[in-house]
C-alpha cells in the first residue's frame, strides 16, 4: 500500500492562497457574473401531459421517463416509530442511480487548486454556478464505450489515480428516496487541458464566493465538505474564528468522538422512521391538476414540468419535472466557544429519505422559513435567527440546493455566534461539536446532512 | 448529553466470565442441542406456483408476495465501472425495509450478560440457533398500536432506553439489493421477565458457542460485531492471541485509521460496480421452471419454494421462497503478527448489493468453495486455505447464513496464521489490520461485510 500523503497541510495551503497563479479572483467573480446573465437558457413551465419523454404509469400514477432511466416522481409513506398512529405521506424523487461529484486538484508551485466548472442548471436562479470538475453517473461510466463523456472523466476511471477522499453522501433527505452521491476529490500530477467553462481556483477564492450568494453550487459543497485540515500554527496571518474548530484535536472538544457517536446511535434508534415507497396516485392530501402535483394546503412544495432550452448542454431541448419551492429557506447554526475551541451546535434530524433516518443537520433547518417563522412556533433555537445582533452573525449567504431537481430552492444560511455555550439548555437531540469533530463523523458516510455539509464547506478559514 | 458510560470495559469483563449465575454453560449447550433435535418444523419444498400468498407480477415476473410487503425477488443488472462492455445479471432479494437485530444486555453482580433466544429459522440445517432478543422490523414497530408484538419489543421503544450502539449494516451484498439492518445493543438496568426460549449469557459463552459449529446465527453475529473492547492488562489470564489484537491502540499498527479508509475510498472507486434493477423475466442466463430459478449451468445458486409447518411460530404454517444453496462456502482469513500486534489481510470486496460497491471482507471469500476449488484457479490466497498444517489454525468452524432468506447456505469461516505479514506480497485491494481497526472502521456503517463482521463477533477472546 501506498502511503498516504498528507493532503490536510496541503488543504489548509489552499484555504489561505490569496494568490491564483491563472487569474486573480475579482475577474473569476466577473467571469461567472457575466455568464450568469449572457447564458443562454430558458426555463418554461409547462403543464405535465406535455412533458415529452414522461408520463403518468398507468397503475401507480408515478410520473417516470420513458427510457427507464433518470428518476421518477413516486410518493412515500412515513411513519415516526415512536409515535405509533402517527404518519404522514408524500411525493418523492426515486433515483436509485449512484451520482458521481467529482473534483480534479493539483498542485501548482506547492499550491492545491481545484478544477471548477461554470455549469448551467435549470434550476438556478442565475442559471450559472460553479460545480464539480465532473458531474456523472456510474451508467455514464459503463457507457464509456459507446460514445461521448462528460469533460474529464478519463481521470476518474484512470486505475492509477491518487484518490484523496472518495464518501457516499446523502442528497436532501426530506425530497430524495435514499439517494447517494459519490463524492471524489483527486489528485493529479499531470497538467490535463484546460476546457472552456473551467478554472483553476484556490480553496481561498472558492470560500470567498461562498460568503457571497449563489455562487457555489450544492454538489460542489458536498465534495468540498470532505476536506480536512491540520493546522501547523506557523503562517495563519489572516485566519477567521473557524481556522482553530476546523483543526483543532479532541482537546478542548467539549464530547468525545465516542460520545457523539454514540449520541447519534441513541438519536436513530429514538426517532426511527418507517417508510416505504407507495403509488403516486394513493399519496393522500396531495392532489394533481394540469400544471402540477400540490399539497391541498400549498404548503411545501410542488411538482411542476418545465421546457428547457440551453446552449452548452449536449441535448439542446428537454423537458422535465422540478420540484417548485416559495419563498426561501432557513439552515441556521449556533456556535459558541467553549473549552477555547469554536463549538456548533448540531441537531440529530430525522428525514425520511435517509437510509439510517437520522443524520446530523444544522441547529434549525426549514425550507419553509418565512411561512414557519410567521405561523408556527414551537421550533428549537429560532428566536435566535431573528433579528440577531449584527456582530453576532459569523456568516450570511444563500445558498442554492440542486439545480437539476428543485426550482430555484434556496436557503439562508446563517451562522451565529452566543456568548457562552453552556448557558444554552438543549434537547437530547442537539449537541455541541467542532467543526473537526463535525468532519470527522462526516467520513463516516451519510452520517452528516447536506446543510450540514454546507457548513463545512462554507465557512472561510482565511481572510 | 449524558455522559458515555465505558462499556468496553463491561464487555471485556463478559468476555472473560466463564461462570454464569443462572446456569453453566454445558447446560445451554445441551439445552439449544435438545431444541434443535425436537423442533417441529418442517420445511417441504413445493413448487413454485404452489406458494401460498405469492404470484409472478404478469409484467416483471417478479416474485413478489401479495400483500406487498416482506420482499420480493427481481432481477439485477450490473456493470463492474473499470471494464467497460462487461456486465453480468442475476436474481436478487428486494427488501426496501429496515430491519431491527437487537439484543438487550444488563448487568448482574458486575458482569454483563446478554439476552439471546433460540429461534428457528427455516433455512437453518439444524433448525434452531441463538438469535438476538428481537429481530423484526420498522412496520412491525408501528404497528405497536395494532397487535401483538415479538416479545421484549417495548424495550426498544422505550425513549429513556440507555442505547450502546445502534449501526445500520449491510446484508450479503451477493444476494440482497441495498438491504440494511439497524444493529442495537441496548443497557437495561431492569431485570426483565425472563420468557421461555430466551437464556443470559456471558460473551465468554457466546464465543465459546461461536467456535462450534451453527450455534449462533448470522443476525446474532452482526449485532455482537458492534462490540468494542479496551483492556486494562490486569486480568488476561486465559487470553487468547486474538486479545491484543482486539484491543490494542494504533501503536503497532502497520497502518493507521486514515490510511486504511483512504484505501477504502480508493478502492470503492476503483471497483465501482453500475447496478440497476431489472426485471426477473429479463435476467438473461437464468431459467424458470416449475420447481426453481436457476443458472443456465446450474451453479450459483436457485430460488426454491417451501411450505414450512412450525410449532412455536405467530403464523404455524406459511409458504415462501428461499435461495439455496449445494455445498459449503468458504470465509478465510488470513493473519499474521507485525509489530507485536496480530494483523488481519481483509479485501476490498466489490459485491453488487453494496451501495457503495464495495466492503471489507475475508481475504478469500467463496459461496461456491467446492466447486471454485476443483474448477477454477486464480483466487487470491486460497491455497493458504488449502490444507494448512494444523497449529497455523487459530480458528475453523462452520456459520450459517440468514436461516429466514437462505436455504442451508454455510460458510466455513477460518482463521490461518502466517509466519510473517511483510513476506506475504498482495495485491492493492488487499490491507492487514488489527481487529481493533476492523472494528473501528465498522462503526462508519456499512464498511465492513457481513462476513468480516463475523470475525469480528466470532473469536474468542478467552479460553
Amino acid at each position: 500500500m501506498t502511503l498516504m500523503t498528507d493532503y490536510r497541510q496541503s488543504f489548509l495551503g489552499s484555504a489561505r492562497a490569496r494568490h491564483n497563479r491563472f487569474q486573480d479572483l475579482e475577474n473569476t467573480r466577473q467571469w461567472l457574473k457575466s455568464l450568469q446573465e449572457q447564458a443562454e437558457q430558458s426555463v418554461v413551465r409547462v403543464p405535465l401531459a406535455e412533458l415529452e419523454q414522461w408520463f403518468f404509469a398507468a397503475d401507480t400514477g408515478d410520473l417516470c421517463h420513458r427510457s427507464g432511466k433518470f428518476f421518477s416522481i413516486t410518493g412515500l409513506h412515513c411513519s415516526p416509530v415512536a409515535r405509533p398512529g402517527a404518519w404522514w405521506e408524500q411525493p418523492v424523487i426515486n433515483q436509485p442511480e449512484i451520482g458521481i461529484l467529482g473534483i480534479l486538484t493539483r498542485e501548482f508551485e506547492g499550491i492545491r487548486y481545484f478544477l471548477m466548472q461554470a455549469k448551467m442548471e435549470p434550476g438556478n436562479v442565475n442559471k450559472v454556478q460553479l460545480s464539480p470538475t465532473l458531474q456523472a453517473t456510474y451508467s455514464n461510466y459503463s457507457q464509456a464505450h459507446k460514445g461521448r463523456l462528460p469533460p474529464y472523466t478519463q481521470y476518474f476511471l484512470d486505475p492509477a489515480a491518487r484518490v484523496i477522499t472518495s464518501q457516499l453522501q446523502s442528497e436532501t433527505g426530506t425530497r430524495f428516496f435514499r439517494k447517494f452521491n459519490r463524492n471524489i476529490l483527486l489528485d493529479l500530477d499531470s497538467d490535463p487541458e484546460l476546457l472552456p467553462g473551467f478554472r483553476w481556483l484556490t480553496l481561498f477564492e472558492i470560500q470567498t464566493l461562498m460568503a457571497e450568494d449563489d455562487m457555489v453550487n450544492m454538489d460542489s459543497r458536498s465534495v468540498l465538505s470532505n476536506i480536512a485540515y491540520t493546522s501547523d500554527e506557523t503562517d495563519n496571518e489572516g485566519a477567521t474564528i473557524f481556522l482553530h474548530s476546523a483543526t483543532s484535536s479532541t482537546k478542548g472538544a467539549m464530547h468525545t468522538i465516542d460520545t457523539l457517536r454514540q449520541w447519534l446511535a441513541q438519536m436513530r434508534l429514538k426517532h426511527a422512521l418507517d417508510t416505504s415507497l407507495i403509488p403516486l396516485n394513493s399519496v393522500r392530501d396531495w392532489v394533481r391538476d394540469d400544471w402540477g402535483i400540490r399539497h391541498v394546503s400549498r404548503n411545501y412544495f410542488e411538482v411542476a414540468g418545465v421546457r428547457v432550452q440551453a446552449s452548452d448542454r449536449e441535448v439542446p431541448l428537454w423537458f422535465q419535472p422540478l420540484l417548485r419551492h416559495d419563498g426561501l429557506g432557513l439552515a441556521g447554526f449556533l456556535c459558541a466557544e467553549t473549552g477555547g475551541v469554536l463549538h456548533f451546535l448540531l441537531q440529530a434530524k430525522p428525514e425520511p429519505g435517509i437510509v439510517g433516518s437520522v443524520e446530523i443537520g444544522p441547529t434549525v433547518s426549514l425550507f419553509d422559513y418565512q411561512w414557519r417563522s410567521e405561523h408556527v412556533g414551537g421550533v428549537h433555537f429560532l428566536e435566535h435567527f431573528q433579528e440577531p445582533p449584527a456582530d453576532a452573525i459569523l456568516h450570511s449567504s444563500i445558498q442554492s440546493e440542486e439545480g437539476g431537481r428543485f426550482w430555484a430552492l434556496r436557503n439562508r444560511f446563517v451562522v451565529v455566534r452566543m456568548p457562552d455555550a453552556a448557558a444554552i439548555e438543549h434537547p437530547e437531540n442537539f449537541a455541541w461539536m467542532t467543526l473537526s469533530q463535525l468532519q470527522q463523523l462526516s467520513q463516516g458516510e451519510s452520517l452528516v446532512n447536506s446543510e450540514a455539509r454546507t457548513l463545512l464547506a462554507c465557512l472561510r478559514l482565511f481572510q
